[in-house]
């Protein structure tokens, strides 16, 4: 299926984002799954509560695993998350004595919830990546025409000349505060979560402590608490993502009106051809950039609904987000490549005095 | 990819509807600019207005015409619209003389506006056969539980005592004016967009009307005239599948409130398994219908900011549409689907007096 | 205070607009409360379900009551809703034996939607004048300028010329149509709501639907039926008057992108001034139409919110309603004004041939 | 008028907060907008930018200055802006030879964006204790309820008993994360805006920087450059306002799930009345809790629409924060004051072993 344009063979190639869009498949979702299991039970091992050898066998188990991804498929119709089914397959998988030392004292929140942030992690480096280029890219078009001189237009009149640095400033300026946020936000966000059935890690006794440590470790996470119902990480990042796309949908907003014919005072190369009138050169990438911003800043309300998370887990409230983070996440980073290749589509800026 | 729940494997069984997803695939929705293109060349040669054996030679091009997905993905990543390249993939394999006569006088939005509303037509109907299908339900659950006793609560208090069939009554009468609203909104949304470059139908001179006019009526659409900037029947549309899923929302939420053990107006079969607690039976249905509402409720807003579509065509604004509106649309038949099926995991409701 | 803009001295000049305003005051309120609570004593009386001298004695009372506003607020941070102290003010007005006649059989929501529902009439009435009014000054647009010579922009590119009819047949179309579909939204939104208690109309017995026939009769409201937990008329509206803003902020933009210095092919009379580069006019009623546009394409989420409305009667649902509908309304109604000084203000358009 | 129900003298009651929205009222903003012109004028006399005793005659002015609010309204209208009107009756009131002086290289921007700033800084800090407040209010309740027994509710059933103390630091934790966040994000948002008419502080010259540096240590607010059109730090300030909003309605939403009638795990004192059903005590606050959670995760989209801030300046973005931010502000304070209200009504909580 191709309901969302990022999943649809022609349309993301227009706003989505392949690399970023590969973390959110069912094959990476379900291997970091695996490694949160695998993880769980290597502490809980060393904990001693479950039994020596239980790690041994999942890990092989997990070697060459294939999930039945239609009976994850109804399953998750049925039970609303698909740990129940993918835990039963592996200890089907695993066979005794080692099934029931599966999964020991976790609960799907735990799986989703940890899964999630480990490919959250690559995910927020390769933003922070390509925010460098982003920035050099900036820098090198300041470079080149960042002396020229730039009509600025205020209330859409013009107003005063300015220089094409001072505009290229003001984009580059929220872009660098977003990258400066990077690493308190990736220290919010990536964080073990792992609670037990009801966040009170029940089944581990006085062990848990211990146990959520070495899994944190192992998996380089930060431990910080089971943070169930606290879903205001989750807000903080799609809040950030949703900056990001903003300040890229002002740039591409600035860069469609320097380009109008009337205007000129950006010359594009590779414009969007038309299907009709073969003489016209779109601005695309910069409207792409208002359009993703738009769409962020629509996703962005969900996110902060979803923080209404009743009782000790909402399962309503839990489905929203999932439905939201990887389109928002894809979007950002949609834009983020789109803006740089918009950067390098910048032919001429601004006059000669 | 699966970006979305609605492509993903696995969640499209929990939030996903594969029937309405069918008509947003690439090959449904190409299927329906060929349907475009054959009848524009039809009327065009009836008219006069393309040589004889135009139509003829573009019919055989679209039998079995394999579209190359890897150029339109790039092309559409260029020029912001696959048209362009889907017109000239279909002219290099009608070839001479025929070539130039494809697509003449459309423009890129002709298609894509008329290739939806193609598609909308059987989802609309399949939404009001599931309408009747939901209505039904309710009405077998009043036959059996209607006359039984239910605690109204106002304000999440007790209040005082209804019957069942109260309450069910208060989740009929939203979705039947829904289903008596569905014939306006199918004459207001299901209308050929035929314009031209810029609205005019400037290449057709004055056999545009007539063209028009045919085009409509090969293609069973109303002729409405070119609606090309005029969004507001699409967030119709929008605002009717959000209202929708919003009313099975609230169908869910009292599901869901009623399930609560301590309460148990209503016992559900079949709910969700945990894989921490053996003994719960989650009420996921009823909160999925939660999840889905919210869900609608949050991308409305998107679809509004989309009416702001500057001068003969905003690509910006067009294009977060096309990020929307299918959503909108799956999660809404999502939404039905789930509450019919909640309906029946109704095994009682109310007591006795 | 003035928190909201609406409701500031000096930004209501810019964005609020007084006449619709006025229905939204306490005391406009107030008088459609009591004009249910007379209405309903009237018909009660006449049904022999409260004593006759009862809508006499409340006539009596409501003449010159002044609510004791202090009271109203602090009880409604108790209760949630204003009618309970109202209803004690007006009984302990009334005095015994009344006092337990009046708001018989009725409860809070009743009241309070049926007051709105009062107040929405003369505004939707007002819509009606003013949408006819707007259709007139684009008329007489189009009879100045239709004929010139505009070059369309399509993706923010010069496309190819049209006239400045096609321009503004574009901008009246959708107007146009919300102005066909007034009649239809009033009728669904113009109905009473009279459920009592828990929407059985429990205390009046068999009486219930001859009182509320004689209700609506009086209150010249459609009776159809209790509706207390079918925010779906309410969404409606809301999305009419979206709608409505939406595409007045595409007529704005339109003017802001026309009225560019460099573009030009609109001149505006009147625009405002900056405090630091007397040269310019700004097209500030042009800029309004495209905030008050995105106001309302924010707000219309929450009203689809609101739509899961819990059992019964959803204080956090109906509450969220009170914060966003009457903002909703006054900014679609600013738009309109806006838009009819905004054409006033054009003084050329286009260009001769 | 009382559009808002933050404006409105009974509702506010319910859902508004008078001491933050004090700061939002005409009075306080004028107040703030003549501290940055005197402030400025008092650092340009410093740097010899103006004459010596502009300074003098501007604090005369402004002392006991009334503002004529009728022409602010309309020339706000025409302008789209106060400050124009705004420094022409200063400039009046100060008379020759001062009049140039005033406002001497400044615009509109820089003092309403500074001045928001101004009013911003009282109200974080007030949110700060606040915050304090509220932890030490549920610090108090851990202490007399902590170690209760409480069943846990997943996906709305009941799963495994937990202790109070559990749920309470499920509802601190995020409260701890945004008062642990709160002086960063007043490092970020309490910054002066100063650039002049195009934000290249152009009038000033080589003296730009030495004076944006004197005023802003006389305002007491951070240097970091011409934010113009950078509205990042805004939507932050919105994000956080909505995490805080958000997190408090989860907090309402358990209590309201609580306190049902059938589940009583939690017992309130004072709950609101009804008209219908003198027996209920509705749990007002809690509901409104929600209600306020949802209204700013509606607004919270408006503010990212607003980064698409196009050129160097845009009205229509612009004012729509204006149309945004204060009831977001609002409405976060509001909730902050109604869960603090709310924890002091709890009764009981949980059950003993």
């Amino acid at each position: 299926m191709s309901v969302s344009a990022f999943d649809h063979p022609v349309l993301a190639g227009l706003v989505g984002d392949d690399a970023v869009a590969s973390h959110f498949t069912v094959e990476a979702e379900i291997e970091a799954m695996l490694a949160f299991e695998l993880a769980l039970a290597r502490a809980e091992e060393e904990a001693g509560l479950v039994p020596a050898g239980t790690t041994q066998a999942l890990e092989q188990t997990c070697e060459g695993f294939q999930p039945d991804l239609e009976a994850l498929r109804s399953a998750t119709a049925r039970d609303g998350v698909c740990v129940p089914e993918l835990v039963r397959q592996l200890r089907r998988a695993a066979g005794d004595p080692h099934a029931p030392n599966i999964h020991f004292g976790a609960t799907s929140q735990d799986v989703v919830d940890t899964a999630l942030v480990l490919r959250l992690k690559p995910v927020l480096a390769d933003f922070g990546v390509r925010l460098d280029t982003q920035a050099q890219a900036f820098e090198a078009l300041d470079a080149r025409f960042g002396e020229r001189r730039l009509m600025a237009q205020t209330r859409m009149q013009r107003a005063l000349p300015i220089r094409c640095t001072d505009r290229i400033a003001a984009w580059r300026r929220p872009l660098q505060t977003l990258a400066d946020d990077l690493p308190a936000l990736e220290e919010r966000v990536l964080c073990l979560q792992f609670g037990g059935a009801v966040g009170t890690l029940d089944r581990l006794a006085d062990k848990g402590p211990a146990v959520a440590a070495k899994l944190a470790a192992a998996l380089e996470l930060r431990n910080a608490g089971c943070w169930h119902t606290d879903r205001t990480p989750l807000a903080e990042l799609a809040g950030w993502l949703a900056r990001l796309t903003g300040v890229l949908g002002k740039f591409g907003q600035d860069v469609a009106l320097m380009a109008q014919n009337e205007v000129a005072t950006i010359r594009l190369a590779g414009g969007g051809g038309s299907s009709a009138m073969p003489h016209k050169q779109n601005p695309v990438a910069a409207e792409v950039l208002v359009t993703l911003a738009r769409f962020n800043a629509t996703q962005i309300a969900g996110m902060h609904q979803a923080l209404v998370h009743e009782n000790a887990r909402s399962g309503a409230a839990w489905t929203l987000e999932w439905m939201l983070l990887p389109q928002i996440t894809v979007a950002a980073a949609a834009a983020l490549s789109t803006a740089t290749r918009l950067v390098a589509d910048i032919d001429a800026m601004g006059e000669d005095d």
